[in-house]
């Protein structure tokens, strides 16, 4: 069944929220967790967008998710504002510690946010889009589901891990990219295997350590960084800061916490915060942005990271989103007893 | 001719600091880079060692490179350091620039340290290291000759770009890693040139923009930049970040700065510096850090960044290094009028 039916922005958001107050979420955590989900279908990124709804409600099942809980700040002199979610998830604690990390960094500079202990399975980058647009420069991490295996290593141990970066423009949205350090999405290997194909090489590998282009052995064995150990180090670097650093899970004690195995990573998420006007003496760097950026669209075939997504954006802005009856079908089950 | 001579890393540093100082470079800012060379033949990284010097030596052929330069610094009650290199070279900047750093980072748990107008023909990881040496995280890169193509395009734009990383250790050095954009080191292609061998896959375009894995078509096209769309996204962040945001030239501007096409970069260095003790409330970064590395390396096959060049520190403090009469002819036919 391909049916879909078109839903305009607010019937996204509105269906969001009130499947996830059905399930207990507190008004506030529901309505940002909705904001986000209805950003990534706005955008044209499905599987961030109401597809997303059943991993929320699923975390429930384990014991330390909180779907009323109340994010704590903690703000001192330091230009490190911390946000603890308490079990609750990440939409919130963002809402909560975006305006903060935001005067710190206006203040000083550079700040950074660091969110603890919380249900974290948005994409980073509509907080990077919302800081960039606000004119700071922005970069994110945080660690997830422990699907790679380090470089020259057999078995899962990084997450996907994934780091994003903003940059404001000038008179449009942000630059931003979202990248995970895997060489692939573990979705994308899932489609492969639903659609019988083999993989491109250099993904994965198999339970043996073995290059594999099968997705079964791939998916029993582990996913490969993006660019071999390059990608690996920049994977060990997302553990480090939105882990060591902070004080919260690797991506495989997360996996561990993980009880049900719902895809419900418990963590950390580090922010660092630049304002550009305490960082430039002599030009303007937004219109210094812009020459870089026309001269790299000055090369056929190349594009600007988030292009594609902001063109999406526009169509779906004026002309709604034409959303599956079957996912429809799903999230209103989902709302049965 | 393979004949080498045992030298101790005194006699490398006084083998550099006399050299530079015949050629007009001031006292400081030849310690400083005869340090850094120092370091390099210290750790067996060859190419950023003695045969360093004599790009230094040329990179005065450019009328705006200035031997003598003084840096001078601005620091204000921003958590952003500036130092401003004058045309000198980034060696000495760096040490004007890291304690001031490292204050406003112990003061307001992070901070950056913009460097400007400097030529930079060393590595990021000494610097990346003396930081996390002390107890910081630090994250630094710095726009580079333009040998790379953004995803997609043809021509080269971006430089090699590299983005470097550090996080302290318990009782040893820190962790490092300092790694190019680019899928491969142009000195790297130049080797399979020499060698008479093809390159691997990916490394490459040739000038019609098409795969190549002949060295010659390479050097002559453009390089690749590593994993694809990932790290062309990553070459784009260090141009905006040591280019647009602090005020300094971009990669293709560099190049054409250096007039004399002497391989001397000119233009800024990023450089962000965390203090641990604002970041967590837990536990200890450093405990968990080396559980997370105990992780890695449970598994054969891996290693961690920077591991290799510690063990050969080990070995050439111990008992110095060997350097080759050609590298030392070279440098004594530089000190001929």
């Amino acid at each position: 069944m391909n049916n879909t039916r078109r839903l305009s922005l607010t019937d996204i958001h509105a269906l969001s929220l009130s499947t996830l107050i059905e399930h207990g979420f507190s008004e506030p955590q529901a309505d940002a967790i909705a904001t986000t989900v209805t950003a990534a279908e706005r955008d044209g990124c499905q599987s961030h967008g109401l597809f997303r709804i059943p991993f929320y409600v699923k975390a429930l099942t384990n014991d330390h998710a909180d779907p009323a809980a109340v994010p704590t700040v903690q703000v001192s002199d330091s230009s490190v504002v911390h946000v603890d979610a308490h079990g609750g998830f990440c939409p919130l604690s963002l809402q909560v510690g975006e305006p903060l990390v935001a005067d710190k960094a206006r203040k000083h500079g550079i700040a950074a946010l660091a969110i603890h202990d919380t249900y974290n399975i948005a994409a980073l980058w509509p907080e990077v889009e919302s800081l960039a647009e606000q004119g700071f420069i922005v970069f994110a991490c945080t660690a997830a589901n422990s699907y790679v295996a380090p470089a020259g290593g057999t078995r899962p141990l990084f997450g996907t891990n994934p780091m994003a970066f903003g940059f404001p423009r000038q008179d449009q949205p942000p630059l931003v990219f979202d990248q995970a350090s895997s060489a692939s999405a573990r979705g994308e290997i899932q489609l492969y295997q639903r659609e019988g194909k083999t993989l491109p090489e250099g993904w994965a590998i198999d339970v043996n350590g073995e290059p594999t282009t099968d997705p079964e052995a791939a998916l029993a064995g582990a996913q490969l960084p993006f660019g071999g150990h390059k990608g690996s180090s920049i994977a060990l670097m997302v553990e480090l800061l939105a882990g060591a650093l902070i004080g919260d899970k690797f991506s495989h004690e997360s996996m561990a916490a993980d009880t049900h195995s719902v895809g419900a990573p418990l963590g950390g998420e580090f922010i660092m915060v630049i304002d550009p006007s305490h960082c430039n003496r002599s030009t303007n760097h937004l219109v210094r942005a812009e020459e870089l950026f026309a001269a790299v669209l000055d090369q056929p075939g190349t594009r600007l990271p988030s292009q594609r997504r902001y063109t999406t954006r526009q169509q779906h802005l004026s002309h709604g989103v034409d959303v599956s009856e079957r996912m429809l079908t799903e999230l209103d089950e989902l709302s049965q007893p």
